[in-house]
């Protein structure tokens, strides 16, 4: 047509990546040129919709390196966590898709198998990577599948005992496995434990890139920076070679430090590793969390969950908060107890500041324990603190504490240990999606012997809770309450402990009883006005304790009410089904009443606004005047699935 | 009187001993004659009940030299697991009682808070002793206690993620503890995984006991063999003392190896640590499961576990089987699939012979996994397997797959993948007690959305149920079996897939259905016998299946019979719950029957035979047939409390 077309250069790489394949093809100035236009390609998609931009700021040059060397989707690459998996999103076909990041309908925050092939195993919880990739790796040895095995982990995430678990089991397998160890020394903070400082050890061994055996038969392919680190590191390791460090020990090969963000070095060394490995690997790249970004090199937490932002100058736009977190309320409880009380110490699994324990760190720094990311042994260490007669507070996010659950149940349950459990992100918490909600926990808890289950309907209640938990020194007690702001009540000055097994009766009814166990209240009180305007009369009441039961209130509202539906964000088999338990066997259930038991429905609900999914759940105050009313009618509901909507439509 | 006393040394010193603190005023020659009296007297009391002998054996010397060094009760002595702690038992006032250990209202098997105060923190489940010991040491530090942690741990026990958790915490914590590695090279089969290599070749190094700084501080105080031992480790280690061994890469003061079985060393050495350390160290003692009594030594598994024996030649009592066990059926089984199907492969968490996988590793030894004392990677292990095709089955026993929640939860269940569990010891266990019971699997597995879980009612269901997870690629699927022998039913020449949901009528009735899921089946027939002599008829069911529910099956049931009463061994919250769930959502509990779910009582069973454990629990046929009368007569029961015997009395 005559028109100058532009210089080939000024033309971005990635708009013509379709998918990793191209990268196979490229110069590594090319794919050097890629890699700077991916992170200005992230920082600008994530400005739009908020996400963890930090950690995958950190990986954008493995990203290009690892999909430029290996046959994704053949080999199978998997991001440990999967929060730092931006860049490989926008590079294998779902570039467009990232402005849907988070969002209802859109792509998850995560990786996961349903969204790509190029995401072979889905996260979000940490450390499961290379126990996956061992599973990829051994199955290829029976024929299925036949492509290389690698996972990406994360410091923080190496230091978790399954992380270990799965080095000890594969390095004596022996199978060719490649773990890209990604050291940030941080995790969400900054990492702590021996681990972490041995890390730190081997980088000031720098430039002291390891060598084994294997390596040695392969000197004569390594590039310069490569063959002159290994002589180096030669001479330093000297007659103890092989076994300098931990991963060696633990059967590996191990390749390092290498600077995660050069990546002409970073080609190299995979493509070599991928020519001569014959066994497990490891290769220790050193990453700056935000790294290329100044707004997040510059932030504490180096932007590792943000929500939107100005791209160009790094400001976030932040909504002002109309109430005071949960988090923030139970952190600020907890510093007033163990001002009063010597004995109350607390506790987190490397969520310092998601837990609010920063605050409470800054307040009593001795009485604050990080032991990183590891449930298992925070319980069974606040366990021991319980033993020795202090008041541990275990501070862990319900989807969190399943890592713990058999710590739960062996050594704080069957001991009857006093332990107190903060169970943050109760119910269902919005963006993070189902991998985070926290469903289970009122269900795995409340048939525990000799265990109190409590929730908080507001923020108040979450005062007394702390309150009641520190007076408790009878047995394990937990309290759970969810992500985000409270609904405004005042807050007392102090907490009152609260009668253990009592509920409160919020509005008194005749014909249904509401019996809520959590921050559904506010939708029980709805759902009431619903019904009143249907000519019902409702009761309004807070159970506060799923165990033990108030045996008492729950009786009388079966006797006094045509029909008792009990709400709670959490699984079947939880709150409901004690109230159904204790009915049966006291022989309740004899047709003078109606019941239905409200929980979140039986599939993982996917990520959106945490007030989309509870209506999604059938658990908004619609629903619920909608249950009743199917109660007093003798219909069948569908739990989880607000199929009829009567108030809306009428 | 006249009459000749005995020469002073022919006295059994062990008779003398009433508690611990009678060690420290003795000289280092009566110790090893007591050691030598503890370990005779181990023998003869474990010959009378059975136990684990070959643990104890394995650590007489050191159980001798900790309460001889230490200052017990005041210095918290934890015994990993806890099996090994018999002589310690004997040594700290239970040594009559020991008559009782593992016998109805007798000694527990482990150590137990209860017990005495000798077991500050009781154990069962492996690696928990390191985070226990560290919340001891910790709570010093605030004024709670102000003895020193002592923590005795197996190595096959700190292979486990846990242990490494606690040690990399401890690492960096920095408190005054003290690890005891009790090296014997097998957990209860021979260890495995990269961490039993490493501590091979630190047993190579040897005598290289291993100085650090503050050792080298003490090295006038040490004794000879110690102060030799470290000169040439000093040597060994050269330019890179401190970082030899993984121990000191975690943050311990490394000493050793040490003869776990040379009681002068050990007291030497733990005398001179206890003077000098300010820090975490670890004491690597090698030893012998079954050290010192031939028979134990001179079989396979060291008398890990035995019934009662002959002390005299160590022939073992044992009664015949009358019909095959679970876990043999399942592992037969498991062979047949995996026979016709090459995608079959079987996982273990360092438990093979337990879960019958030693069987299914003769006829397929590269299709079976031991992963080593590492429930979290065996699952995501497993889930890796799957996500490639094949068809994993984790043979996990129910109390132990609780450290697998989370992976359970997370990287099974929200990614459908198809992982068979095979869980055993389902129920309640007899003398393993409460730390081993199989109550909770069906409570926090039924209610996971996607997951299919099975119980086998006997023997022949089992074989079908093996055949149905080989089936089933849709989603994950869990069977469940008890410990010990079957019901002695025929079994199927092949196992053959039972259609998903279906539950099956065993004999028909009028009055009452007992709808049982597990082995309580035969209790339920009985109870159908015990109401047919009073002139009821009762309908007995198996289940099959906790989820999917055969609601069909539950509404015929409900609709046609006066009452209808679940069965289940297991913990409220399962299979009983879920039932009354569904009739609740259905609009079904309507008066129009009565219900009653009979499940575990809401406390934690003590140790005895499983039948007295049942009956107990009010799960014997007595009285299921009392809740069927209680039912029709509209009367409370009280879960697990069989306070009635109606049918006894009349």
């Amino acid at each position: 047509m005559g028109i100058a077309t532009k210089p080939e250069h000024s033309t971005p790489i990635l708009d013509r990546i379709k998918s990793p394949e191209a990268l196979r093809q490229m110069s590594d100035a090319d794919l050097v040129r890629l890699a700077d236009e991916l992170r200005r390609d992230t920082i600008a998609k994530v400005a739009a919709t908020g996400g963890h931009l930090g950690s995958t700021l950190g990986v954008v040059e493995l990203t290009v390196a690892i999909h430029a060397v290996f046959d994704t989707p053949r080999d199978k690459l998997i991001w440990d966590v999967g929060h730092q998996a931006y860049a490989h999103k926008i590079l294998t076909g779902r570039r467009e898709a990232m402005a849907t990041l988070r969002q209802d309908g859109g792509l998850s925050g995560f990786t996961k198998r349903a969204e790509s092939e190029y995401d072979p195993f889905g996260a979000a919880h940490s450390s499961t990577s290379i126990s996956a990739g061992l599973g990829f790796a051994t199955a290829r040895s029976f024929g299925f599948g036949d492509g290389d095995a690698i996972a990406v982990i994360g410091d923080g995430a190496m230091s978790a005992g399954m992380a270990y678990e799965a080095m000890n089991n594969a390095g004596t397998m022996g199978k060719r496995l490649f773990v890209i160890l990604n050291d940030n020394e941080m995790s969400i903070s900054p990492s702590v434990g021996a681990f972490s400082k041995h890390l730190s050890a081997l980088c000031t061994q720098a430039p002291a890139i390891g060598m084994d055996v294997m390596m040695r038969k392969a000197a004569s392919m390594l590039p310069e920076p490569f063959k002159t680190g290994a002589a180096r590191a030669r001479q330093a390791v000297g007659a103890l070679a092989g076994t300098s460090s931990l991963f060696e020990h633990m059967g590996f090969s191990y390749i390092g430090p290498v600077d995660g963000h050069d990546l002409p070095q970073l080609l190299a060394i995979l493509r070599t590793v991928r020519n001569v490995a014959d066994g497990p690997v490891l290769i220790h790249a050193i990453t700056r969390k935000g790294a290329g970004y100044a707004p997040a090199e510059n932030s504490a937490d180096k932007y590792h969950g943000v929500g939107s932002f100005d791209a160009e100058t790094g400001a976030l736009s932040k909504s002002k908060p109309s109430a005071p977190a949960y988090t923030k309320v139970f952190a600020k409880a907890l510093c007033d107890e163990a001002d009063r009380d010597p004995g109350v110490v607390a506790i987190t699994a490397a969520m310092a500041s998601g837990t609010g324990l920063d605050v409470f760190s800054q307040a009593h720094p001795e009485r604050m324990f990080d032991v990183g990311i590891a449930e298992q042994h925070a319980v069974t260490f606040a366990a021991g603190l319980a033993a020795a007669g202090m008041k541990p507070f275990c501070a862990i996010y319900s989807t969190f504490l399943q890592r713990a659950y058999d710590q739960i149940v062996h050594d704080v349950a069957i001991q009857g240990l006093p332990v107190r459990f903060a169970i943050d992100r109760a119910g269902l918490v919005g963006a993070d999606g189902p991998t985070h909600a926290g469903a289970f926990d009122v269900a795995y808890l409340s048939n525990l012997p000799g265990f109190t289950v409590m929730a908080a309907a507001d923020e108040a209640e979450l005062v007394h809770m702390v309150a009641t938990a520190t007076a408790h020194d009878s047995g394990p007690i937990a309290f759970r309450y969810p992500r985000g702001e409270g609904t405004g009540v005042a807050l007392p000055e102090r907490g009152t402990p609260i009668p253990i097994g009592k509920g409160r009766v919020i509005r008194e009814g005749r014909d249904i009883a509401f019996l809520s166990f959590g921050t559904r209240l506010g939708e029980c009180e709805k759902a009431a006005d619903i019904l009143a305007a249907r000519g019902l009369s409702a009761t309004v009441a807070d159970a506060r304790f799923a165990k033990p039961l108030d045996i008492e209130l729950i009786e009388r509202l079966a006797s006094s009410h045509d029909a008792l539906i009990t709400v709670e964000e959490g699984a079947g088999g939880g709150f409901g089904a004690r109230v159904l338990e204790h009915l049966a066997a006291a022989g309740r259930l004899d047709g003078s009443f109606a019941i239905r038991t409200l929980t979140l429905p039986d599939h993982f609900e996917a990520h959106a606004s945490p007030s989309v999914m509870y209506e999604r759940s059938g658990l908004a105050a619609p629903h619920l005047a909608d249950a009743a009313i199917a109660s007093l009618e003798g219909n069948q509901i569908e739990i989880g699935h607000p199929k009829s909507r009567l108030f809306a439509i009428t």
